[in-house]
């Protein structure tokens, strides 16, 4: 079983990853992101993004009832549904879902998200949360019969209410309800750069007992897929591909060790 | 089984709507409308709709790809996710698909629509057409395992592409496919009305027979849904009750028998 995480950068290159897949042998899940659409989508509509930064220097995006309405939009409507009609058109019958549908993926709400404002400490509450459990007899009934689940946020919280999350953090506990053995992470780089600035700077090996030093050597959203795939690794043995999702068959590319591959 | 359409005006009261069906002890599926939703949207991203005219006196938005990109957002998106979510905190434990999603609605792409530009007579050809067939199959395996459908546009054509449709002919198939002995329709009027302007011309009772005759009564919008409905008879007897999805209670209403009564 492999899990196939699509970044939601603007440059991704989503035809190719789709006609990789339909050459794939093995089962396959799909998540994907649309954080480009959804920027793109907030602006239009007058309302763009705010972002938070947690005293810890994790970055996430202030999630009101309003963000939650565009990424609705955005993830689980334009991109989920394009994604869908691309996959039939390569003969995979694709199901698309958010974490709402089914409960599929259930979450907690965070309590709320300390940030400085200013010198002074402030607690945000927002809708967002952290995945805790997958319902799997759902994904493994469509898998059983056919279909492949093509997932995205938003996800479902512990009073039934809509929350955003990172996406890979869903990937985190579908690997731990699907026991899948591979999780390609596509995104918009060569893989982990030492120094994000510079494609040469590539790693192309990180052992799972690195990646906490390496969370240390970046920051912003990378900062967060280090802490999403540290966690991946503390729950059961795995492989990581960070791959390029920009490149003209970015799924075999990834398959045959481009990137960064971390076990 | 039972097909509850909730139509996209913006003033269905989709909460009454919801509460009324957690407490529905009959299965049925959802099918619902955002063209509210959608209107607006399309404003505020500053591509108004086209409404085209056909020669015969059918209204249809023009649908091309900006605009489906618009429907994905509204329909399988912002509408389909926050029903969902109401239905989960109801209880309901819906999953919510658009016609793409294990090719669940497959239709065939209109070949072209004529409509008259002025006095001359051009065909316009867009992404739209009428729904044939239903994956009954994965319906069913979703009911079967106490999932409760909520379906939207758009539906997938021939060539594996997105398409607009009505929801009403979605409606159509779906009650074929799944043999409903009974189709609630909610729409922002008492129900039918001989004359659309005065709410106290409601006419209680329709024969299946005086369809035909009443289709020419009306214009746009009812005049297409009557169309759609006098199609639902010819493929098989059923009842189909339009009905105030404004009320406090618009489902208990309709069973109740408020509003009109086709049979």
């Amino acid at each position: 079983m492999i899990i196939v995480k699509i970044g939601g950068g603007g440059t991704i290159n989503i035809a190719g990853i789709i006609e990789d897949l339909a050459g794939l042998d093995e089962p396959y899940v799909i998540v994907h992101g649309a954080n480009a659409l959804r920027d793109k989508l907030a602006q239009d509509l007058g309302q763009p993004k705010q972002v938070l930064t947690s005293v810890k220097g994790y970055t996430s995006v202030y999630s009101d009832e309003k963000l939650l309405d565009v990424m609705m939009m955005a993830y689980a409507g334009l991109r989920n549904k394009r994604i869908v009609e691309l996959c039939q058109q390569h003969g995979i019958n694709a199901v698309g879902l958010s974490g709402l549908d089914g409960k599929i993926v259930q979450g907690k709400r965070n309590k709320g998200i300390r940030v400085y404002q200013g010198k002074k400490l402030k607690i945000v509450r927002d809708f967002s949360g952290k995945p805790r459990t997958v319902n799997a007899a759902l994904l493994q009934l469509l898998l059983d019969n056919g279909y492949v689940p093509v997932l995205t946020v938003p996800i479902i919280d512990e009073f039934n209410a809509a929350i955003n999350t990172e996406n890979d953090d869903v990937v985190r506990v579908l690997q731990q309800a699907l026991e899948a053995d591979t999780v390609i992470n596509l995104i918009e780089a060569a893989g982990f750069l030492a120094d994000q600035n510079d494609s040469a700077s590539l790693i192309k090996n990180i052992p799972a007992s690195e990646l906490d030093a390496r969370e240390q050597q970046v920051a912003g959203r990378m900062k967060r897929k280090m802490l999403a795939f540290r966690k991946l690794f503390e729950h059961g043995a795995s492989k990581v591909i960070i791959s390029d999702g920009r490149s003209t068959h970015p799924v075999k590319d990834a398959l045959a060790g481009k990137g960064t591959v971390i076990e």
